[in-house]
C-alpha cells in the first residue's frame, strides 16, 4: 500500500479487522450473556477448557442456538458465569411484527425450557418471577410477560390430568420496596413451597446488534450484580433453597461500553498505523495510560447510563408476548 | 289525607320516612365500614352496649370524624367487626380537585395515623402494603398509593434523625398470583421483621354516596371477605405476628346491595298503604316469601357485580394522593 | 294452587315467567345493543315492521350471529336506533381463556367486517378509533385494541399489494381533554383525509349477562348518549364526511337498570298474586305510582353509576386481543 | 516535565483542558437545547452576534435562569435555532425528592411562562399537547404532565373570572398513529380554534448532565428533528397558524454523542502529545481522517440508540409533576 489516500478495499479490510478484534475486546465491560463473554474469551481451535459449545439451527423457527455448558472451576474462570446449563436462541425476526414466525420461536423456547425442567425432575410447582421495574420500559419485560401467564396454583387442578401448578409474583425493585428482592422471594418460598423457581429478567448486553433479538436461558439463577437493575443479591438455589431457571432478555447495554468500543477501535487503528509507537511513551504518557485516561475521564459521568433503542417499547412488548406464549406452551 | 291523588308534602314526607328506614336497613349486605355497621344495628338514646362512640370536626380540615371504639364481645357482636379501633374521615371535598383542601385532610389523616401508631409504641419499621389488582381502577388504590410513598428502608439513614423504615409491597391479587395475599405477606415479614403492617385496601360500602368521600382507618387489620377484592384470608395480628393499622376507601358498592335497597323501599311503602295485607298470605306465599323470592332471582346473577361510579378514576387518584402525602407526612 | 307453602315446582314456574317479563321489560333503560332493543319491542309472530333479523351459527366459532337490518322510519322507531345494519356476534367462550377458541372468534370478527367493508366500496385508507378512556378499566377497551393495531399509514406500502393504509388515534374523553371527541376526530379527518372511519367503543348493555360476551358490528356510527363515557355528540357519516362502521362491546350496565329489574320484578309478582289490587289505589296513590316512586327514590343517586364485573380487567383484555387480532386479520 | 510519570497535578490540569474542550465540541451532535448550542459555538468576550443572554438566580427557588435571545439571522446561524426567546431553569435538585423545593421551582416556571404568555397578548384559550410516548419512560413527560393538567375547556366558566379556557391532548406518535403529530394538530386547532398552543416534550441534550435537572421554555415551537422521538415536521405558528410555546426537559442523549465525546478528548490528548503528529499521513491515512473512520465504524450501530439514567422513571415523574404543578398555578 503507498502512502496517501488509502483504496476503499483496503479501508474495508481494515474495518472488518476492527470490527472483529472489537468483539474480541467486549468482555472488558460486564456482560450478562455467557454467549458473549464466551466469544471474548479467546477460544482456540480445541475450545476453551471447562467449556462445552454446542451450535445448531432450530429448524421450524430458523432460531440460532448456542448451548454453552460450563463443566468446571476452569470453565467457570474461563468464562465469568458459575456452572450450569446456558442456551442462546438468537433470530433477528424477534424485532420485527411477525405473528406466525413469533409462534415458532416460542416452539423452540418451551422445548429449551422443558428440557432444562426435566433436568430439575419436572417440578410438579413452580413460581415464576417478573424481575424488573414495570416502570422503565427496558426494565418491563419480567413485569410484562408475567401479565401475560397463565396462574394456576389457585385453581382446582383435580382431575386436569398432569399440569404444573403455576404462582406468580412481580416483586417490584429496590426503589419502590426497600427491601432486597432476594428478601422477598425467600419469605414467598418459604411460605408457599414452589419446587422450583422460574424468573424472567431484562439483561444487560455488550452489543448492541443483540438488543431485542437474543433470549438467554440458563439453570444457574441469577448472579449478584447482573440485570439491568443490578440486584445485588443473587438468586440461586443456594440462596433460596431451591432450583432456579432464568429466562433473560438483553434490552440494554452500559454506556460505558460505548466509550470502551470506540477507545478500542481507535487504539486498534493508531496501533495499526504506528505500531512502533503504540506503547511508546510520548511526553510521559504511554498511549494505553492515554486511552485509560480517556476512559476515566467520560466513563463516571456514564455510571449509571444506559444506552436503549428508541423503539424499546415495541421490542419488549414483541419478545414478552414470545416467552409469556412459549411458557403457556409448556405448561399448558 | 282523603283518596286520589296525594299531596306533594305528604308525598316528601313519605320519601324522608323510606330513606331514614333504608338506611337502618342497609346492613343486610356486606360493608366493610364499621360507621355503616353501627348505623344499620339500632342504636338507642343510650348508645350499642361494648361499643364507644365519639364524634368530632378536624377544624382545620373540616372532616368529620367517627372514632368507634369496639370495646367487648359484646360489640364485636352489635357491629360484626372485631374489638378495636375505627376512624373514619368524611369530607365531599375529597371527590373534587381542591390541593390546598386536600392537604388539610392529609394532616387530619396523619395525625390519626399518628395516634394508632404510638398506641402500637410507635414502631420503628413498618411494611406499607397497596392491597389489590391496579389493572381494575376501582380496586388500584393501594397500589396507587404505594406508587407515591416515599420508601426508606433500603436507605442508609444514620444520622437522619427519628426517621421510621418504611419499606413497601405490591403483592397483587390471586387471579394474578394464584397465591393468598396472606401466604405473600407472612413470607415477606418473616423475611424482613418489620414492627407494623400498614394495609391500603379500596373498600365495599353499603351506599353510594360514601364512594370516594370517606376514609377508615382501623388496628384490625383486614377480616376475611374485606375489600374489593375478597381476600379470603384475614390480615391480622393474629394471622401475620406483628400488629396490622388498615387504612381503607370505599370505592364500590356490591351490586345486590341496589336490589336490596329496592325491595325494601317497595316492601316499606306497600306495607305503610296497606299495612294489614303485609304479612298475609296472598295465594300461597306471604309478601316477605314474595321479596325474598325476588332477591333469590336477581341476586345470583349480580354475585360478582359491582357499582361504581363513572369518574372512578379522578376519585381513586384524588384519595389515593390523600393518602400518600398524609403518610409522607407521618413518616418524613 | 291451595293456600299455604307453594310447590317448589310452581315457584319454579313463576320464576320462568318473571324472567321472560323482565327480558321484555328490559328496555325502560338504555342499552347500546340492537340486539337487546328489539328483544324488548314486543316481536310478535310476524315480526316486526321495517326490521329484518336473521339468526345464523357461525359453524367454525361456534359464534351466534344476529344480523338485524333497520330498514325504514318505522324500524328506526320501533328500535329506537338509526337505519343500518347491526350485527351481534355471541358466545360464552369470549370471556374465558382459550386462545385457539378465540383465533376462530376473531377470523368470524373479521369475515363481518370485510362484509361491511365492502359494502362501503372497500375504503383503502382506515382510521381507526379507540374510544374511551384507558384510566377506567371498564371504558379502556377501545384504547387497548389500538395497542396491538398494526399501524401501517406511515409505512412506505408500495409493492406490497392490495393493502388497505391504517391510521389509530386514542382521543381521549372530555374530562381528560375538555374538547368533544367528535370535534377531535372531525379536525383529523379532514386533515389526514382517511376513506372510512373505524371506531372501537365499550358499550352499556340492559343486561348483566351480555357484558364481556358480544360483539357488536353496525354500519351507522355511534350515537349521542351512547357509550360508557356518554358520547354528547354523534359520531356518523353525517356529522364527520365519511362513513363510519362502530365496534362495541358492553362493559357496564347503568346502575339504575337494577332498579328497574327489582321493582318490575316485584310489581309482576305481587300484580300475579292479587291482580285485583294491582291497579288499585291504596292510600291515595296506585301500585304503578308507588313503583315509579320508588324508581324516583333511588335512581337519582345511581345516575352516573355503573354495574361491571369484578374480573373486568380480565374480560376486556381478553375482548381487546380478539378485537385486535380480527382487524389485523382483515388488514393485514 | 521529564519523561516518566506525569504528576497528578500535570494530569488534573490536563483533565481540566479536555474536559472544557470537550464542552466546545458538544455541538457536532444534534441538542435541543439553546443553551448547550451557544456554549458549543465559541462565544467570545463581546458575545455572539445576533444573540442576548443574560443569566440570573430566582431568588425563592435557587434555579438558574440563562434567557438566550436569538435576534436575528446573524443570530439564528450562530446558534443554530430560529428567532425568538430561550429560557433555561437549571437545578440539581429538580431530580431529588424535595415537595416544598419543588413548589419553588414550580413557582419559578410559573413566572416565565406567564411572561411568554403575556408576550403572546395573554391568550384566553390554550391547548396543551403531551408530545411523546407514553409506552417509552424517556419519552413520556409530555403524557405524564397532561395527566395532572387541570383541564377547563369543558366547564361552564361563566363567572368564575379572567381564567384561560384549556384543553389537552396526547397525540401520540407515529408508530402508534400513522400520522404525523403535525396533522393531527393542525386538524384539531383548526376545528377547536385555540389562542395558542403549548406543547411539553422530552428532548435530547448533548451532556448527561443536564438529564432530568434542566427545564427549557421557548416561544419558537418545535423544530423539525428535535425531540426524544424526531419530529419529522415542525410545530411552530407558521405551521400550524397560532403562537406555539415550547416546554422541553432533557430526558436522553444520542448514544453517538458518547463516540465523539471519546473520540474527541482521545484526539485532544494524542494531539497534546505529539502536536507534529496530529495531522501527519500516516500509512496513507491522516489521523483526522482516522477518527472519522472510528465515528462511521461505531455510530451507525447506535444511530437509533438513546442514552437515558437508571432512574429515568423517577426523573419524569418528578419533572412532570413540576410542569403540571407550574401550569395549574398559572391557569388556575
Amino acid at each position: 500500500m503507498g502512502k496517501g489516500k488509502i483504496s476503499e478495499k483496503d479501508k474495508d479490510l481494515e474495518k472488518d479487522q476492527l470490527l472483529e478484534r472489537a468483539d474480541e475486546r467486549e468482555m472488558q465491560v460486564h456482560t450478562d450473556l455467557a454467549l458473549e463473554a464466551r466469544e471474548s474469551c479467546g477460544e482456540g481451535q480445541e475450545g476453551i477448557s471447562g467449556v462445552k459449545i454446542e451450535e445448531s439451527v432450530h429448524a421450524a423457527s430458523g432460531v440460532k442456538v448456542t448451548w454453552v455448558e460450563v463443566l468446571d472451576t476452569q470453565g467457570e474462570e474461563a468464562i465469568g458465569k458459575p456452572r450450569g446449563s446456558y442456551i442462546t436462541l438468537e433470530a433477528e425476526q424477534m424485532a420485527v411484527h411477525d405473528e406466525d414466525g413469533h409462534r415458532e420461536i416460542a416452539k423452540a423456547l418451551a422445548e429449551y425450557v422443558r428440557k432444562l425442567l426435566s433436568g430439575l425432575g419436572s417440578p410438579g410447582s413452580v413460581l415464576v418471577v417478573g424481575l424488573g421495574n414495570q416502570e422503565v420500559t427496558s426494565d418491563s419485560l419480567g413485569p410484562q410477560v408475567l401479565n401475560h401467564l397463565r396462574i394456576t396454583r389457585h385453581l382446582d387442578l383435580e382431575g386436569e390430568g398432569q399440569k404444573v401448578q403455576i404462582s406468580g409474583i412481580v416483586p417490584g425493585v429496590m426503589a419502590q420496596t426497600g427491601m432486597e428482592t432476594a428478601e422477598i422471594l425467600r419469605g414467598i418460598v418459604a411460605e408457599t413451597k414452589p419446587d422450583a423457581l422460574l424468573v424472567i429478567d431484562a439483561l444487560a448486553a455488550r452489543s448492541v446488534s443483540r438488543l431485542g433479538t437474543t433470549i438467554q436461558l440458563s439453570n444457574t439463577g441469577i448472579s449478584p450484580g447482573s440485570g439491568v437493575g443490578n440486584h445485588r443479591h443473587s438468586l440461586t438455589e443456594e440462596s433460596l433453597g431451591i432450583p432456579v431457571i432464568a429466562i433473560g432478555v438483553p434490552t440494554v447495554v452500559a454506556a460505558a461500553a460505548i466509550v470502551y468500543d470506540t477507545v478500542d477501535a481507535l487504539a486498534e487503528l493508531l496501533e495499526a498505523a504506528g505500531s512502533g509507537n503504540a506503547a511508546e511513551a510520548v511526553d510521559g504518557m504511554s498511549l494505553p495510560e492515554r486511552y485509560q485516561m480517556v476512559r476515566e475521564l467520560i466513563e463516571p459521568r456514564l455510571g449509571p447510563m444506559y444506552v436503549t433503542p428508541g423503539n424499546i417499547d415495541e421490542r419488549v412488548k414483541l419478545l414478552s408476548d414470545i416467552i409469556s406464549e412459549g411458557l403457556n406452551m409448556v405448561f399448558a
